[in-house]
């Protein structure tokens, strides 16, 4: 049953008129289109909004108890993809967990290079903790590109003192802009729809102009220092070519002394989470990482208490 | 709080009158004094007996319902501790868990070098799964040396044929005998009791004479491949020389499609869930260590089913 339903998940990324790599006008309606291909559940409600002058995204799941928010970065290489079109996959996340969602629409590559994503999400970042008024109860997520963006986040939180999340979950996080992770070969095989050359034309996208170096720890964060970061949640598919960026920023996160779980599932796709409606694996990795917060949650509320 | 614990445990293993290095007749005795300190909780009733003409001790956990087996095999650098001085630790983790357990007596280096030690802990398995008639409900643990020979297991088998264990939890496992992690360098001042010289004696004790190569992946699982064994929990602390033995492991695996879970705390030392009593973080990551393999218990379940 894993097996029949993984290969219909693999058909239907192979197969979709969406390519990561191709022209980001084209490109960014077919992303959307495959996102928002299903309605949201019942339980639902979306609306839009701002934090910090940045435009967001709030879903609230009617019937489930929020213990606090999560704030969720979509993906998209940078340059495609949108807030809304990330409801789906971080409001599952959020019912797992039991949290609103604030998804940012961060400005997106290449009209809005580096650092533009990271400004727009440190800025909603601290306008949540304004109206929240405390960190304890916000979880970071990010997908892919997103990933990238709440790696920065953590590293921005922390060098500029503010207060930090209690826990924050990467999917297939995109973490080494020098695209060098081994996977990118030994993957390319078996990965559905993610390629090096897709990912070098968003990174080119992201990059270009800018002067910034792609093994720079401010867009590559497997290579900052990640000291003092708040617990993560790292998952990722063994059938994707990004598999070496969620591994090995993990394995720098455990020698940063950073409390990390790196949760590899076989056989599944970049992002498999977003495929939970249909996909076992999915569904049980997001029941994971839902248990994941609630129990750090609770640690940031106890922390709270003690301080 | 959280601090102050770690800072008891790391005093206690830094003053402790044993080293891991030293003589095996000196040391073999104060491991175990070390182990025995405090008695077995009450819930605890342990035995001994033979499985596959191989020693053993039994334990049981009064009160908790087993819905399974624990083989657990113990650590030590292949040439000290025992089967009854692991009790304690895994009878937390059954406790955790929901199973019985059954520590193996394996044959100690240099007496027994290699291959003694993984052909006992094949033949116990044998005759455990003889005598349980089925796989689904055997979780193999290991800590230290415990968890290479777990992983060594798990090769013998996969290449053998055999029924596999629903799940196996390592703690803390030394996967590399050629001592080549990053961590023996830069985790060494942190380190509160195992250092690389220690491991070097009790790698030769394990292999001298033997003519194999410690990089065999016979000796060495993070030099094999890894495909085909059941999911993997891998534990470690982040002050520890054996972390990289760990992380390393954890990428190895999930880059040849196990299934695999890689949970790192910081600050605490090596198999220091062997200190749940009086550290916190080593309770609670039994508890996380328990809930996967009540997960994977009810998945082996379900598989044997349907079958």
């Amino acid at each position: 049953m894993g097996e029949e339903q993984r290969e219909v998940v693999h058909r239907l990324l192979r197969d979709a008129d969406f390519d990561l790599g191709g022209d980001v006008l084209a490109q960014r309606p077919r992303l959307e289109r495959l996102l928002t291909a299903h309605p949201l559940p019942e339980d639902v409600r979306t609306s839009t909004g701002e934090l910090g002058g940045v435009p967001v995204v709030f879903a609230e799941l009617v019937g489930t108890r929020a213990l606090g928010t999560l704030l969720h970065l979509h993906g998209g290489g940078f340059a495609l993809g949108s807030a809304g079109g990330s409801i789906g996959l971080a409001s599952s996340l959020a019912r797992s967990a039991g949290l609103d969602v604030v998804a940012v629409e961060y400005r997106l590559a290449p009209e809005n290079p580096y650092p533009a994503a990271v400004e727009d999400v440190v800025a909603a970042y601290r306008a949540l903790l304004d109206r929240e008024g405390s960190a304890a109860n916000v979880v970071v997520s990010g997908e892919s590109a997103g990933g990238n963006l709440a790696l920065e986040l953590l590293l921005a939180v922390r060098d500029e003192g503010l207060a930090r999340p209690a826990a924050a979950v990467l999917f297939s996080p995109m973490t080494d802009l020098t695209v060098s992770g081994e996977s990118f070969r030994t993957k390319a095989a078996v990965d559905p729809n993610i390629t090096a050359a897709a990912i070098r034309t968003r990174i080119a996208d992201y990059l270009d102009g800018t002067g910034v170096d792609p093994a720079d720890p401010g867009v590559s964060p497997v290579f900052a220092d990640l000291t003092g970061l708040p617990p993560l949640l790292v998952q990722a598919g063994s059938s994707e070519v990004l598999l070496d960026d969620a591994t090995r920023l993990a394995v720098r996160a455990a020698a940063d002394d950073v409390p990390v779980v790196l949760d590899v599932v076989p056989g599944v796709p970049h992002v498999f989470q977003a495929f939970a409606a249909v996909l076992e694996e999915g569904a049980e990795a997001l029941h994971r990482a839902g248990r994941f917060v609630r129990g750090h949650l609770a640690a940031a509320a106890v922390d709270s208490v003690e301080v």
